[in-house]
């Protein structure tokens, strides 16, 4: 696992599926969140990483981990507005919260781009503080994707290298 | 396979993808025609019904054999429209003809309603003069799907049955 | 599928499983044959070789086609006794007939050496008369499987290219 | 994960194969373990339990996880005799260490009977201080199996409720 520790930026949603209010990071500090950022015409993310997000949805308690999608519109927008986004989310049966990417034109939606994503899907694992800890292009094994999570999980909420360091400013994590 | 010797009823398509010209099943006679029936956004026809018919179409020369999808809405139709099928076929790869059923409001579509389908995906086999030979909600296993076209492809371009019997009025198969 | 039509040689076996008397090639003249050439030890016998054989005594009546295995050892020799055979054949619910292959010494068994097999799994098609028509290492996929074998049962009973040919010394097929 | 604090009971192996010197669980404190108890002509032992157990032996480092299989025959002993399964790991490639469970006539094996095993494959996990933590006949989803490999990694090395109880008298784990 990257041992970076750059704070995840925050999420630029137009609309949000399958949740009453808007979600942001900033509420979600304390659990762990992986984020399946995806597109509804795309092969890879239906066969692999939609099935895996629920997977892991309905593996972990959602008050330990929080499994979002993120629509991120890069090609054929036309196909996929938020109209047939909610069709496709109703008849593959996803309840996690989804929300879609703010478009920027016809280039990489808003946070596709501020995550510096390659593709979709893209899978993305944010620890309890709000760093970005995992970006992979596709996704991982579930093997060690389980183990990723759990090693998230079990870190205290403050940061583990800042214990005693005078050079952390934030010891509660990303702003 | 069902022995019945109902003629495949025409197909009322709006649009076609995938081929210069539209296509006729009085044009495909002498050839096995298989039919998918599908729905972009139904996961049984992207997992299961559209790969078969990819690797029929990859498989047999198509002077032999001629796959045929055909979009048949019932549900979701602003999420289906054509600029999304087309987003689509091209994510999927498909590159088989693909004829859009014609719409009947929210009902079921025209084709659909003619062939009495209960869902999506259908599979059909017409036989080389143009009767409909099977019909099946979901598909066959390929093995079972691999013996049947072949048994009709085996078969000579006059119907099996009518040699000598005064009551087929019509040798050459279905008008 | 290869258009040879060469005699498929004689199975030369040591001991059936699943069947009470021995079966000879002669005795299934006139049905289509598949033939299942494996080792017990053999990961892709196991994982691909076998279940499609089951797939095929299952799905064809027995009339029409024959399923054979044929255990041919050609290296631990000692790990693949019959003892261990009919251990596997009962773990892994293989109810067709099995003859094992006669040994010489340690290198290949006589029938494998006889069809010039490279290796397990090998899977044959034998058509009506007795004639060789298919024989590849590794299996085919179901698809053409299915195809290939319905392609021979829909050949006449006499082959196809002897009517009328007086070249054909054994208009019934191979001795 | 059952929450139980029962020692795991040592291993009672007639011989080992792929290691050079027998393993015992006291020698393994302080790592994580994971025993696969599987027969080789089980089916669901091949297909699904051998094959997670080596992406576990993968995917982590052997200094915190040790794969053990334990071959734990209750049937057919006569084709399942160490010869035959020296054959059988060289075949699938098994390079983890593997225990022959010490038979017991022809009931159950000894090390099967001491963790009162139902079948196989049976999958364990054992923490660092050799108290087994789970059992499970069959396997574990390989999101839930890192996830509970990757807790016990967590856990320091003594045990995390023996902290400062007067009662436990082994702080070092199991004897």
């Amino acid at each position: 696992m990257s041992h970076g520790r750059e704070c995840a930026p925050p999420w630029r949603v137009a609309e949000w599926f399958n949740t009453p209010e808007p979600l942001t990071l900033a509420q979600l500090r304390g659990r762990v969140v992986m984020v399946c950022a995806f597109q509804m015409l795309c092969p890879g993310c239906v066969s692999e990483g939609l099935p895996q997000a629920q997977r892991v949805a309905h593996l972990f308690r959602r008050e330990d981990v929080e499994v979002v999608g993120l629509h991120t519109v890069f090609e054929h927008h036309d196909a996929m507005r938020p109209v047939a986004l909610r069709a496709f989310l109703h008849e593959y049966r996803i309840t996690f919260p989804v929300g879609v990417d703010e478009a920027d034109g016809v280039g990489l939606p808003r946070t596709m781009r501020a995550y510096r994503m390659e593709g979709t899907p893209t899978t993305l694992l944010i620890d309890r503080q709000g760093y970005l800890r995992r970006q992979v292009l596709g996704h991982l094994p579930d093997l060690r994707l389980g183990a990723e999570i759990m090693a998230l999980m079990s870190e205290a909420a403050a940061p583990p290298d800042a214990a005693g360091s005078p050079d952390i400013r934030m010891p509660g994590g990303c702003a």
